[in-house]
């Protein structure tokens, strides 16, 4: 088994992010993240704190918007529509959930696509879906969701081939299972989405040359599942009594599967870095 | 095997379309479907001509705007901004391919989503790429293209199941295999997408209780990619020497499929009506 670390593969790309960023600062363009972050939910405030510190690390500029959780929808928009004219403002994150009256899809519809850099906006998913090829979707500096983008590049940056291969993707979720497999299925795999009703699901991941969890369900994923060699991506992250965990049984799997990402350290590691990533390519477009 | 005669259920369909536009005109509600037809391609004016054969048949208005090849981008922009302005017109459907010069893209990014009953726009694609569900894609009434919507229809009217039964789509073209795995999914099947690449092509196909193939290929499936009693549709539309075929070989496949379209009068003889069935929900809107 060969472990892919998602922790040390980010760390590289920091380094050539910065490097980018400062070649980027000399020809006079500086990018800009804008963050958005409605309420006090505790778990959304690391996130974006910890998405503001990246930005301090790479030379980012950033521009941080608490706001209270009683804002009106209207209020929200009119902030959003503002960094959207803003030409300092590269990148904008509106740090989802949001409180439960408003709605994320009139907010996030209201995004400009081109700074729209968690690729949340239906014109960003569609443009992705229609893309013909993983070449396209670089050349054309489509936005590619940052998680599911993660995955992709831990599979370059070890070397696996997908082209031709099997892929397994369990889940179907808009921000991870859907995107992960439009990304594989433009890289050439063949690519099957199992979920919930899946019958005999353990038998349909046996197929897999690459299996890319992302349930939620934690250590749903074990040995009976895999194929001797095969790839395990676990992009779960869930907290149990016992700490984090991926929806892998990361113990049960090792000894059978060929690669393996490990949680914490493996894809979600990978999130921030390919956030930033987005938001130099959105100030660089 | 029992055949899947699209053109019957494709005849009933009109005839409840028919019924449901004499509703609306009683309210005052006047659906109309304007057609683009840029250049002198047999084929695509043979496609326009029958949309609009279709739209007198059932009532509805049409606006046909034949242009000439060598009009530029920005003049067809403006045909349909117009168009988009028109509240006589409740769909905008622009043939395609367009001549070489033209982007397709460019022009089709510019019908409003409101009126893309082709559904060809990102922002379309990607709302329904997000539904979580068949019933959310038709309680928001979103735009589905509309051969997919016709395979939809088919398994429908036939009472086929689709939750939980695996589904292979042969294909992952914008219009066909790309949309029918999303639509496929949202019905609760687990969706393989294979394609050229795709190894074992066969072997994939026969574990399949449904095959859909969309690969433009004459007669291509045949039984060697069957399980005995799965579901063969055939969204292929072939000119040979010998006439019209789709993608399966339907006299090889017939013995052993439990349910298959014909070619043509299968599949083919719903996406007009489907046409139909979008500029209607337009116009409802």
């Amino acid at each position: 088994m060969q472990l892919i670390e998602g922790k040390k593969i980010a760390a590289q790309m920091k380094l050539e992010l910065k490097t980018r960023v400062e070649a980027m600062k000399k020809r006079g363009i500086e990018p800009g993240l804008a963050t958005i972050l409605v309420g006090e939910d505790p778990a959304s405030r690391v996130y974006v704190s910890n998405k503001i510190k990246a930005c301090q690390e790479l030379g980012i500029r950033s521009f941080h918007h608490p706001l209270p959780a009683d804002l009106t929808e209207e209020e929200i928009i009119a902030l959003i529509e503002n960094l959207n004219a803003d030409i300092r403002v590269s990148g904008i994150l509106l740090q989802l959930p949001l409180p439960n009256k408003l709605s994320a899809d009139r907010c996030v519809n209201r995004i400009s696509p081109l700074k729209d850099i968690d690729s949340l906006h239906p014109f960003n998913i569609g443009k992705l879906c229609e893309a013909k090829s993983w070449n396209e979707i670089l050349e054309r500096q489509l936005f590619i969701p940052c998680t599911p983008y993660g995955v992709m590049i831990l599979l370059d940056k070890y070397g696996i081939e997908v082209s031709g291969k099997n892929a397994v993707v369990i889940g179907r979720s808009n921000l991870g299972g859907k995107p992960v497999a439009t990304l594989l299925l433009s890289r050439n795999a063949t690519v099957t989405i199992a979920h919930s009703r899946t019958q005999d699901l353990p038998g349909v991941c046996r197929r897999a040359d690459i299996i890319v969890a992302v349930i939620g369900k934690p250590r749903f994923v074990t040995k009976d599942f895999v194929k001797p060699g095969a790839v395990v991506i676990d992009v779960g992250i869930n907290r149990t009594e016992t700490g984090l965990c991926g929806d892998v049984d990361f113990d049960n799997v090792k000894d059978i599967a060929g690669w393996i990402t490990p949680v914490p350290g493996g894809v979600g590691a990978m999130t921030i870095t390919m956030l930033m990533n987005n938001t130099i390519m959105a100030a660089s477009k």
